[in-house]
């Protein structure tokens, strides 16, 4: 059980996730702006990410990096994906030697193309570390509607520590061992979102965009297996279960920018827009040389990608993704006899 | 390839399979209402089930179903499941002998819990046959918005056949060896529709719905594996795309039978609305029955099932399901060291 919970970020889902540890630990939410730390600390509100919203009296908020995570055994990160590294390279020399780090972060690092919990590894490779992945929209599950998510960590007793902090009468936690996997399924998801978004932008239906689940979850599966994660995630809620809820919510940052492109804005147009950070639109990049490393083909993927980079007309997309010859759904794989989708 | 085509049903999704038909055989459809057929004969449009469609010339319609067989080489069926087959046995001495028999029916016949291919087998033994499953919301595909679906046939030459087809510029057609797979995806997935459909109707949110297609989704690939499908079938167009785009789509109706249900209205109020049928609500008591037999845990299709009955309150239905314990989202099955969705 822990103590006290460090929640490095206030965004939308960082705020969320404090408000729900709050009920079961002291827990500290930081926030880089002091102005945001302040509003959080004296009027138990979050304008900026959670308007409308009252938090818990017992959430305290911190400009300071080092007063949020000393002493926490949880530090939960929630910034995005471009400040991870600097973020948690600025609490290491605060943190408690056993504390654990739990990523919210569903993003690949540019650079490096690493996940969130790699860059734990080598940023503090002692310490436990893992992720917290599945269908929750922050908006929704602070409201206190019924969702379910997984939480997987190196250490199992510590995921199960996790599981009764965050495990509250509206959200059901999950564990799984699979660090690699649910992670994996969330860098990818937030890609394929933004792809489900410009077919709904262009007024395709809905039959076009379960098509592009349905295949977009093909090629997540063959990332998260080719990753070193299991075939099994893929059918979970941080798999089927996260993409499903971002390729079709309108709550989803992700879908919405591929919505506005499909819809024939410019991407820079979009995101200058946007208060908030579309995890897919940076980590589109990371993720296509990381799949070529990998040698996993991403049709989908590649087209947003094509999108992002002004390369690609979105119009064109699904017909570039349908203009492939008819064939099986799946193909036997020659040597094995197993079946895998072609 | 197929000269003659019959389409046996004139809803919304028999007709738009015909108009595809009819650019490349000479197709039939045969409509039980002789008006409807005259009004489809005679001014290429279904007033009834798809206003403001402009069907192909070379369409054809009776209320004959003699006529509409003789000579076909391809009987599609897609009349409901409850009629299936009587029309199939009233068709069957007007048959050619070596006539294919294609299933667009996703449901179980109530006394017998038969997949309708079953019953092809049972009045027609010698002939072949099999389903053509996928997220394919009529509307949308007649419209020409951009698709994919499956063809399952005991004979793959057939299917081959079936994919030239039906294969058109809109519409991308797989093959697939999975009769049972596809036919069993769908009879169940209408049934899962119905409570993503009360999950919306709730108001319970988008987080809630992916949370439940995920769960769905487990069940449905356990009564896959035990009445003898494939387990990739479940990750495919048939499976996870089919079941997502119904449990999303506003066009989908047994979604709509839940959302109904979800805000309050009786069944019988709903049902009585509906000019077509809900498949889902008459699948639900054959579907359990089923998986009894196979001895597979269904707990989503249970609730469902027991709203349909106006024995469980819509309200107690997610509640039911979420005050399940906390424990891992996937169980090692003890003797194989597989892992198994818990």
């Amino acid at each position: 059980v822990f103590e006290k919970v460090a929640v490095v970020g206030a965004g939308s889902w960082g705020t969320t996730v404090a408000s729900i540890a709050a009920r079961g630990a002291r827990t500290v939410v930081w926030a880089r702006r002091p102005a945001l730390a302040a509003a959080i600390a004296e009027s138990h509100q979050n304008p900026d990410y959670l308007p409308d919203v009252v938090l818990p009296d017992g959430l305290s908020a911190t400009d300071s990096l080092a007063e949020a995570v000393r002493e926490a055994q949880l530090v939960v990160m929630a910034v995005p994906s471009h400040g991870f590294r600097s973020v948690l390279e600025a609490l290491a020399p605060h943190l408690s030697p056993g504390a654990a780090v739990l990523s919210l972060v569903k993003g690949l690092e540019r650079e490096t193309q690493l996940r969130m919990t790699e860059i734990v590894r080598e940023v503090l490779p002692g310490n436990c570390t893992g992720v917290l992945s599945g269908p929750n929209l922050a908006r929704e599950i602070v409201a206190g509607q019924p969702a379910a998510t997984v939480v997987a960590m190196t250490d199992n007793a510590i995921a199960e520590c996790v599981q009764q902090l965050l495990g509250v009468e509206n959200l059901r936690v999950y564990t799984s061992p699979d660090v690699v996997g649910c992670e994996m399924a969330g860098a990818t998801k937030n890609v394929l979102a933004i792809g489900a978004g410009i077919s709904d932008g262009l007024g395709l239906g809905d039959s076009s965009r379960a098509a592009l689940i349905t295949r977009g979850l093909a090629e997540l599966g063959r990332l998260v297996v080719a990753a070193g994660g299991r075939r099994l995630t893929i059918a979970g809620l941080a798999g089927v279960g996260d993409l499903v809820a971002t390729c079709t919510s309108p709550l989803s940052r992700n879908r919405s920018v591929g919505v506005e492109l499909g819809r024939g804005r410019s991407l820079e147009d979009v995101v200058g827009d946007m208060r908030m950070v579309a995890e897919g639109v940076k980590s589109a990049g990371p993720l296509l040389e990381l799949s070529g490393t990998l040698g996993v083909e991403m049709p989908i993927a590649e087209q947003v990608a094509g999108v992002l980079r002004g390369e690609q007309e979105p119009s064109a997309m699904v017909s570039a993704l349908m203009r492939r010859t008819a064939k099986p759904e799946f193909e036997p794989a020659p040597a094995t006899g197993e079946w895998s989708q072609s």
